[in-house]
């Protein structure tokens, strides 16, 4: 039997940040067919708002480092603020969203992360993906909203990677229903040069992203959401793309856009 | 046949700014045989982090006047860092909680309140509370934990008094279960006496509250969580009950505690 399809797209902040990009992506999301899960970032918000606050963002290699404040922070404004007016946009559309993080139902547990050389803080890494829930509410039409936040079943929030989200949450689900992730960035795709936008590379397997590695031309802060994408790829995810929220439109006609994650 | 109960709470400030009264209400919440719903109010937290982002708090005859800016604070604060919180901490009790804003699975729509004397601003009247939802919910053992946000079904959050929503969700679901609401506050329950906190009504009926009423001797301030009550009771809610979330423990073993709202 076919199984149904899912679309689990996962947005970052290019996309949040700019209300007439976020309007557009919501427009077009509605028109996407079947059931859809979407995971939002934060964007540049958090970072606006905790410098009013008085947090200072603090990164090492391109992740961010969470302390005590910048969890509340994180938890105000991408769980809060984001979270809630994306739900409310997509109410407007007729999309009946529900917004979540991972405490939520208990809908990803993770583990804070091991200080090793450096301590990022409140950084939760997934254990568990409750898919019995996403089931259940993708079986009453409704459609998860999800903010990049988890938590160790211990009573403590966890900052955790969008990317990584989407992806688990895939994984997930791969054995229920056929599953498309779209893993949104502010690029039209994985670009073989940085500095060419048109370099978009149409598909990517697992042989050809060994042989770029190999020749350092991927770019360090790709790696991950790569990483994700092939993970995603070998536990059974049926379709994965890489590329701009703002090409979904094409996607839906079925003609080519961003780069495909392929076998 | 005798339908299953339901135990609607609304807890404020004064728990939810204490940490030690908040960790202590959930041991007792836990401790609530059958399902629950928690709705909960924001306390002083949105006055404190607005303060720091640079809003001030309005308020005209103890109610807010939302703007913009205090729409978002209230978002990020409710909605984001006190609902996740309770969630989190919830789920370290293994009481299955999921947070929810109105605009979550359009649970409950409201219509901003019309400028008559005063202008509100982003203040939402309830219209329409989602009980499918709700029992669908129930029914997984899922105990959602409602913020005090509504929306209007046109993309736009709105600031609501939880009262009114733990009342107006005890009145939805009251044909389907048997609703015990409790209003928790600050005082242990309704104070005949304002300055003697030993002078608690044991029960209230609408005529001796009518009477209590014309003699002047309900405070302004008490009066809006009343008319609530009495709302719930003319709509079949069950069991009614002002008082303290401390005593929540002392409400299990069925003893008398706080004030029974009554016909």
């Amino acid at each position: 039997m076919k199984k149904e399809v899912v679309n689990i797209i996962k947005i970052g902040g290019k996309t949040i940040d700019n209300e007439e990009a976020l309007a557009q992506f919501i427009k077009s999301f509605y028109r996407i067919p079947g059931k859809k899960i979407l995971v939002h970032g934060g964007g540049i918000l958090a970072n606006q708002i905790g410098e009013k606050i008085g947090i200072k963002p603090n990164f090492h290699e391109g992740r961010r480092i969470t302390d005590t404040e910048t969890l509340d922070l994180i938890t105000m404004v991408y769980g809060g603020l984001v979270n809630k007016k994306i739900v409310a946009k997509f109410q407007a559309q007729n999309v009946n969203a529900i917004g979540l993080s991972g405490a939520d139902g208990n809908l990803i547990v993770a583990k804070k992360r091991a200080v090793q050389k450096i301590d990022y803080g409140f950084a939760g890494d997934i254990q568990k993906v409750n898919k019995d829930l996403l089931i259940n509410l993708l079986s009453q039409n409704l459609t998860p909203v999800i903010c990049p936040i988890t938590h160790d079943e211990k009573g403590q929030l966890l900052n955790t990677n969008g990317d990584t989200i989407a992806k688990e949450i895939a994984c997930a689900l791969q054995a229920f229903y056929e599953v498309n992730l779209w893993l949104c960035f502010d690029k039209k795709g994985v670009l073989l040069n940085v500095n060419d936008e048109e370099s978009i590379l149409p598909k990517l397997n697992p042989k050809a992203y060994a042989d770029l590695l190999h020749k350092s031309l991927i770019h360090d802060g790709m790696k991950p959401k790569l990483e994700n994408a092939f993970q995603a790829l070998k536990s059974g995810v049926s379709i994965i793309r890489i590329g701009s929220a703002d090409d979904i439109d094409i996607a839906i006609k079925e003609e080519n856009t961003g780069t495909f994650i392929c076998a």
